[in-house]
């Protein structure tokens, strides 16, 4: 899987999909292109995440869209998942990779140079750094404030990884993230709260093919 | 493992052991002659929980006593632990024997005889049923308010698995517990938050041996 292709990276939210299901959510991300999902919804139970887990691995896998899932290694294994995503406080990256293996997907979010430094040293595949934006959402790890594109850049000079930029971007600021380096942007709350997800997802796919 | 001869069953909890780290805790519970102990520390990060777990593995090992792990297939199997205890809204039972083998142990939290049941068609291989007596503990997990050990006699009659009682057990109420049906008890802060938890593991032994 080319990690370096990821223009548009969904993150699921569950409790801020106005009122529709994650699958539904996906559903429509997927009909607009986007590129990878994460399956996050924190808030739920270990079992409801399961379950929505299972369906978004089928609608993932019928669009041949890479799935990843958010801290939990268990979950990943157990719904077939492509990989993880990890915070600077979950599991090590080699514990990951070695319960799913070589090929499978290890990203990690990365606030500053020196975290992004050992997370490549850890082995991580790709980064996600942020927030890039302010952001109020406790969804986002990092620093919350908004580290600016300048950190973005840094960044990706810093490290051989594709950077997967995240936290307050919607169409109408991601191309500034692009164009400091990263590779592709992450969205929850654009895509995920929006009153059209497939619409907004173009619209975000589009602001970073600009 | 014969888990039908574990008596005194330890779980952890970081934010009641009076200041001692969870490693001290099993240590001095170790010293008491616990037989089993349970990982739990919840609101901890997990990469704390799984540098803990290293540590409680190394002394658990030691004394030959099994390890289990609170809700997380991934983490039990990072710290190579005997097995996982799963709550009613945690991951499968089958997801648990999937990724961790067939002699990894699996206990699953019953309150009621219906979920007992479940449980064992599930494979459960214990189940932990509480809470015995009231508690204001989120650590335990069903009903706070105290099924009484007539529910512990009735769990016990329905299954063929091991039951442990667990929820406001301490030396000074764990023989009917016992007497009703359980083949152990499980402590939490009667083990945790005591002066000396040697002591109080002594005296959880010597309730349930009379």
């Amino acid at each position: 899987m080319n990690i370096t292709e990821w223009r548009t990276y969904l993150v699921t939210a569950a409790e801020r999909s106005a009122g529709r299901s994650t699958a539904e959510v996906v559903a429509a991300a997927l009909d607009g292109g986007v590129d990878v999902v994460q399956l996050r919804d924190k808030g739920v139970s270990d079992r409801e995440r399961y379950e929505t887990g299972l369906r978004v691995r089928e609608l993932t896998a019928a669009a041949a869209v890479p799935l990843l899932v958010n801290d939990r290694i268990d979950l990943a294994a157990a719904i077939d998942a492509d990989g993880v995503h990890l915070g600077q406080s979950d599991l090590p990256v080699a514990v990951a990779r070695d319960r799913l293996g070589e090929s499978a997907v290890v990203g990690v979010s990365a606030s500053t140079v020196d975290q992004a430094r050992e997370a490549e040293a850890a082995g991580a595949d790709y980064l996600g750094v942020g927030a890039v934006y302010g952001t109020d959402s406790k969804d986002v790890s990092g620093d919350r404030d908004g580290i600016g594109t300048e950190r973005i850049a840094a960044v990706a000079d810093a490290v051989d990884l594709p950077v997967v930029g995240i936290g307050g971007i919607d169409a109408s600021n991601a191309a500034p993230v692009v164009e400091a380096g990263a590779t592709g942007v992450a969205a929850l709350s654009a895509i995920t709260a929006a009153s059209d997800p497939t619409a907004a997802t173009e619209a975000l796919r589009a602001a970073v093919a600009e």
